[in-house]
C-alpha cells in the first residue's frame, strides 16, 4: 500500500535496505544479550561490569532506533520482532544461567566483535548507494569499537 | 555453582520463579512489539501514536528490569534472550510491514490485554508465596491497565 | 456507547467503581477546601501554614487524577463536576471569610480525618474485588495520614 | 474582624471585588470542567486532546490562584468552595459520562467562550477603579483567548 | 555629552524621568531595609520571616534593575548611589539593632505601604506620557501589594 | 471558509488586524537582519556583538510568534512569508557582504529605531479597539527599546 | 576589504560557496514556510501538527546557522536577507490564509522534498572540494529526510 | 501529654509500634555500619565498593525517616538515639579499624541478611493490624533484598 | 596491616587524629540528636523547626564524612559505630518521647553549643600540627555557629 | 535585650565586630557603586563591561550577607542601612550621569583597591581574636583581588 | 604484551596510528597554549577574549580525548606526555609574559592555522585506511576552522 | 610593560610568585600524567580506575587555573607552556605504552606524593608573606591528599 517516495534508485535502495535491516537485527540482539548478562553476572567485579553493561544497552537501543527510522525514512519497513532477531542475528548463541565476570567480559568482546565486523562491511557496501546511511553506520561503528576496546582492556 | 540464599521455601520459590520468568518474557516482547509499531505506523494519527508507543516501550523496559532483578535477587537466573522471548511470549504474532494507525491501536489493545490477563493470574498465584513479588506485579498491572485504557479510548 | 473491556466481574466492578467515585469526590473537595483556607488564613503563623496548605492541594490533585484515571481504566466514567462534588463530598461545610490560623489548622484536621475514615473503609471494601485498586487506596491513605499527623501536631 | 488597609476607595473596592469573585468562580469551574473531559474523552483524537486539556487545567489553576490572592491583597476574602462554584459559574452544565472527541472540543469552545465574554466585561469595569487588577484580567483574557483559538481551529 | 534619541517629547520625558528616578530610590532602599531586618530579627517566628524577607529583597532588586534600565533606555541617567538613596527615599527611618519579629512585620507593612502609595501616584502620572513605563509600574505595584497583604495577614 | 468567532466588532477587528500584520512583518525582518549581521560582522568587537545580535534574534522570533498567534486568535490569518516580508518591512535595505563592527551597531540602531516608531503608533491605534492586543504591543516596545538603548550606548 | 585565508583553492571555493549560499536560502525559507503553516493550520489534527511544525522550524534554524557560519569560516560572506530568500528559494510559492491540516501536511511534504533534492546534489558536488562541508550537508540531509518520512506517513 | 488520635485499636497499635521501633533501630544501625565500612575499606576493589556502600547509606537513611514518621503518624514517639541503636540493633558487632574489601562485602551480606530476616517477620506481623504499615515494610524489604543480591553476587 | 604513609610526624599525628576522632563522634551524634527531635517535636512552630532540623542533619552528615575521610587520608582508621558514639559524644543525654517546640530549640542550642566549644579547642590544638586539618575544623565551626545563632534568635 | 552567648571574650569581640561592621558597609557600597556604573556606562566596550559589573554585584551581595550573618552569629547586630553606608564607606564619591567605558573601568579599579586595602588590614586584625572570622575575610579578599586584576588588565 | 585485535590491516593501522598520534600532540598543545594566553592577556578586550579562549581550551580537551581513545580502540597506545608534546607539536613557540589583546588574537590565528593545515592532511591520508577515523578528523577540523574564523574576524 | 599594583611588598611577592609558578607546573603535569594513564591502562580493574583518573584530571585542571589566576592577580605572569612543564615538573618521568592497572595505581601514588610534598613546603613558605595564597595552597593540599589516600587504599 503506502510508498515513501525514495530519493534513491531501486538498485541502490535494495543495497541500503538490506544493510539497514541487518544492522537493526544485530543491534536489537546486542541490547538483549547485554541485558541478559547484566542480570546474570556474578563475581568480584560484579558491580563495575553490571554498570558498564547498561551503557552498552543504552548505546544499542539508541542506535537501533536510528537505524530503524532511517529505513522508514527511505520507504522500507524495518523488522525488529523477537523471532526475526532470534533467527537473523550475527551474534552467536549465549548460554543461560549465571555467568562469571571474566566470562561475561569475554562474551561481550565476542558479541561486539561480531557486530563490528558486519558493520564495517555495511560501511563499505553503502558508501556509493547512499552516503547519508553510510555516515550513520560510521558513527555507530566508532561507538561500538570504543566499547570493544574497553572490554578487551578489561580482560588484559 | 553460585547460590543466593533465598528467604523462601523451595515450593514457594518454584511458584514465584515461574511467574517472574513468564512476566519477563511477556514484558521484553511487549517492548519489542511496541517499538516495531512505532517504526511502521502510517496514517493521519501517525505522530500522536508514534509518541504514545514510546511511552509503552519505556514502561515495558523498566518493568522487565525490575522483574529480572527480582529473580536474581531470589537466586533464580532470569532468561531474556531473543529465542526465549520468541518462543515463550504471551503476545500473539505481529505482522511485518507498514501498519495503518487504526490497526496499530488495535494491535496494542490486544497485546496489552494478553499480558494483563496473565499478569493478574500471577498476582493471584504469588500472594501467599512471596508478598514482595506480588506487590511488584500489582504495580506493573496498574500501569499496563492504564496504557490499555488509553488505547481502547483511542479506537472508540 | 463505548465500553472498555474490564478485567473484573460485574459484581466486583460495582464495588470498585463506587469506591473510586466516592474517593474522587472527596479528593476534589479536599483540594478546594485547602485552597479556600490557603487564601483566607490570617494570623502570626500565616506564612508557614499558607505554604503547608499548598502541599495538601498538590497531594489531593495528584490523587484525584490517579483515582479518576483508574475508574476510566476499568471502564467506568468518573464524575468530578462542581455540583457532584458539592452534593457528595464527605467533608463538612466550610465557612466563608477570613480564618484565624488556629481555626485553619482545626478545619484541616477535621477534613483530613473525614476523608481518611472513608478511605480506610474503601481499602477494606476493595481488597478482594481488585487488589490493584486497593493498593492505590493504601498509598493515598498513607499520604493523607501523614498530612493529618502534621496538622494535629501543629495544634497540640 | 481583620482588615487589610485597601489602597482603593469603598466604591472602587466594591466594583473590583465583585469582578474578582466572579472571575474566581469561572476559573475554578473551568479547571473542573477541563479535568472532567480529560478523564472522559474517547475517540481517535483521544491522546492529543487529553494532553491539551491538561494545559487548560494548568492555566485555569494558575489564574484562579492569582485572582484569589489579588482579592485577599485588597482586603476581600475570596470564596472558591464547591457549592459557590456549582451555583455561580458562567459555564453551562456539562453532561456526565463518556464524551466523543469532537464533542469534547465543542464543549471547551463553549466554556472558554462564556468565560472570555465575562472576562472582557471585567476588563472594562475595572480599568478606572484599579488598573492593577485590570492588568491581571487583560493577561488572563489573552491566555484564554489563545486556548479558544486552538480549540476552534481543532474543530474547523 | 551622550544622548539617546528618546521617542518621547521633552515634556513627557520630564514627567516620566522624575517618576523613574523616584521609583529607583524607593526600590533600592526597600532592598536595604528588608536585608537589614533579615539580619537583625529575633523571636519565635524568626525563621519563617527571615526567609520571607529575602523574597522581598529579591523582588526589590529585580524591580530596581528594571526601572533603572528603563531610565537609561529613555536617555536619562539613573542615580542609585547610597547618598542619593539615603536622602531621597520615601521609606521612614529604620532603627538599628535587634528587632522583635512582631516589630519586623510592622516595619515591613509601613515600608511597603509608603512605597505603594507613591508607586500608585506614578501609575497615574505616567499613563499619558508613556504607556510603556506605566505598564512597568503597574506590574511592580501588583507585586509589592501582594507582599503587603502577606505581612498584614501575618500581624492580624 | 473557516471563521473564528471574534470577540471584537468588525471595525475594531480591521484596526487591530492591520496593526498585527504590520508588526509581524517588521519583527520577522528584524530577526533576518540581525542574523545577517551576526554572520557578516568583522572587527575587534566581533565576539561581543556577535553574541548580542543573537539576543535580538531570540527576542524578535519570540515576539513574532506572539503577534502571529494573536492574529489567529482573533480570526485573522497572519502572513509571514518571505515575499511579504521583503516587500512590506519598515526596516530599510541592508547591504550584503562583510560589515565592520561599528557599522553593524549603526545598522541595528537604525533598524530598531524604525520598528519602535511604528510599534508606538500601533500602541496608540489599538488601545480602544482591543486592550489585550495593546498590552502585547506595549510589552514588545519595552523590550525593543531596551535593545535600542544598548546599541546606542555601544556607539557613544 | 576583509579576507579570511581560505584553506581551499579558488576553484574549490567557488563550488563550495555556491552550494553553501544555495543551502542557506533554502533553509531560511523552510523555517519561514513552516512557521507560516504553524500559524494558519486548522482542522482536527491541529494540535499534533502545530507542534510538529515547530520541530521543523527548530531544525531549519539550527541548520541555517551552521551553513552560514561555515561560509564565513571559508571567507565567503553569507546572504540570508528577506529579498534574497524570496527570490532564490527552491521551495515553491505558499498560498496565504487558513490551511486545512491535510493540505498543511502536503505542503511540508513538497517543501521538504524540494530542499532534499537540492541538498543531495550539493552532497555530490562538494565531496572532492571540501569533505568538511560535505559532511555538514550529509548530516542536514539525514535530518530533513527524517522529517520528510514523518509527514509522508502522516498523509498515508 | 500529647496524643495523636490513632485510627488503630490499642492491641493493633502495640503490635505495629513494636515493629516500627525495631525497624527504625535496624535501619539507623545499617546506615552507621555501612558508613563505617565506607571509610575503613582497603583493597583493589576499594573505589567500586566505597561508592556502592554510599548507596546503602542513602537507602537506609531514607527508609529510617519513613519508618520514624509513620510511628509519629500513629501517635508513637520513635526513638533513634545512639544508645538505643547501640543496644537494640539486630546487626552483629562490627570490628574497628581497616577492613579488606572481601571482608567488607561479607559484613554487608551478613548485616543486610539479618535486617531482611527481621523485616520479613514484621511484614507478616503487621498485615492484619495495619495494611498501610505493612505496605511500607514490603517496599523496604524489596529494596534491601536487591542490595543483598548485589553484595552476594560480588563475593561469588 | 595497611599503612598510609602520613606526611605528619608521629607526635603531630597523635594530636590530629585524636581531634578528628573526637569531632567525628560529636558530629555523628549531632545528626542523630537532630533527627530524633525532627521526629518527636510537637507544638505551634512544628513545621518551621521540623524543616530547620533537617538542615542541621544535612550539615552534620556532610561534616562527619569530611572528618572521617580526613582521618583515613592521614592513615588513621576512623570509628563512627553506634556504641562508640553513644559512649564518647560531647552532647548531653537527650530525653525520649515527644518534645515541645520551645524545648526542641533549647536542646539544639545546648547541643550545638557543646560541640562548638569542643570544636574551637580542636582549632587551637591542631594549628601547628596540621594546618590542613585546622582549616577543615574552622569551616565546620563557622557553619555550626551560624546554626547556633539561628536557634538562639528563635528562642529570644 | 537579646543576647547571643558569644564564644569570644569581650575584648576579642570588640575587635572582631568593628571589623565586620566596616566590611559590611564597604561591601554594600561596592554593590551599589557597581550597579550605578552598570546602568550608566556608555562606549564601545559597553556590553562586555555591563555584564562584568553584574558579576561584581553578585560577589558583593553574597559577601555582604556572609559578613552580616557572621556578626549576628557572634551576637552583634549588623547595620547596613543606606545612611550608614553613605557616611561610612571606604569607597570615594562616584559622580552621577553617563560614564565612558574607560572611566568605568578606572572607577572599579579604584573602588576595589580601596576595599581590598581595608580588608587586608582586617585579616591582620582578627587573626588572633577569631580565626573563623579571619578565614571569611581571607576568602573575600581572594575573590575581590581577582576582580581587581581583571579590571586592571582591562585598562592596560 | 597486550594486544587489541584491530579491525585494520597492518599497513592501514600504521597510517592511521601516525595520524592519530600527531593529532593528539597538536591538540594537547593547543589546549596549553590557549590556557597560557587566557592567563596572560591584557588590554581593553581582556574579558571578551579571556572567555573565548576557554572555549578553545574546552574544544581542544574534548577532541584530544576523542583522538587518544580512538588510538587505544585500534590497539595503539597514545602518548600525550608533556615532553612528547613539547618536542612534537605543530604549533610554533609562544613567548612568555603578558600579551596585549591584539597579539593574543594573532597568536591564536597562527596556532589554529597550523593545526588545521596538518589536520586536513590527516583527513586525506586516512580516508581509505579507516573511514571511521577520517570521520572523526573531519568533525574536529570543522570545529577548529570555526574557531579560526572567529579569531580572524576579531583582528580584521 | 603592564603592571598590576600588587598589595604585597617586593620581597613577599618574590616568595609567593615562586611558589605559585612551581605549583602551576606541578599541577599541569599532574593533569597530563593522569590523562596519559587514563588512556593506556589495561587489566581487570580497567573501568573503575579509568573513571577515577578522570577525577584527578578534573581536580588538577581546576587547581592549576586557580593558581595561575592568583599569580596574575598579584601581577606576576604565569607560565604553563608545554616546554616549561616538561622541564620543571616535580613528577618523575612516566613510561609510554600500555600500563597494567596495578602499576597505574602505583604511578599515581608516586605522582601525587611528589606534588603533595612540594605543596606542603609552599604552605609553610607563604603563610607570612600572603595568607590569601597560603589558604589556596591549603585547600589544594587537602584535595590532593584525599586522592592520595584513595590510590593507596586501592593497592593495599
Amino acid at each position: 500500500m503506502y510508498v515513501v517516495k525514495s530519493p534513491l534508485s531501486e538498485a541502490d535502495l535494495k543495497t541500503v535496505s538490506e544493510a539497514l535491516q541487518g544492522a537493526l537485527v544485530d543491534l536489537v540482539d546486542l541490547s538483549l544479550v547485554a541485558k541478559q548478562i547484566h542480570w546474570n553476572i556474578v563475581g568480584p567485579r560484579f558491580r563495575s561490569i553490571h554498570l558498564q553493561l547498561d551503557e552498552v544497552v543504552a548505546s544499542a537501543r539508541t542506535h537501533s532506533d536510528t537505524v530503524a527510522e532511517r529505513a522508514s525514512t527511505l520507504g522500507v519497513p524495518p523488522d525488529g520482532r523477537a523471532a526475526t532477531v532470534a533467527s537473523g542475528s550475527g551474534i552467536g548463541a549465549t548460554s543461560s544461567g549465571w555467568v562469571k565476570d571474566t566470562d561475561a567480559v569475554g562474551t561481550l568482546v565476542d558479541a561486539l566483535g561480531a557486530v563490528i565486523t558486519r558493520m564495517r562491511e555495511r560501511v563499505l557496501a553503502t558508501g556509493e548507494a547512499d552516503p547519508v546511511t553510510q555516515d550513520i553506520f560510521i558513527g555507530i561503528t566508532a561507538d561500538l569499537e570504543k566499547h570493544h576496546w574497553m572490554f578487551q582492556a578489561e580482560n588484559a
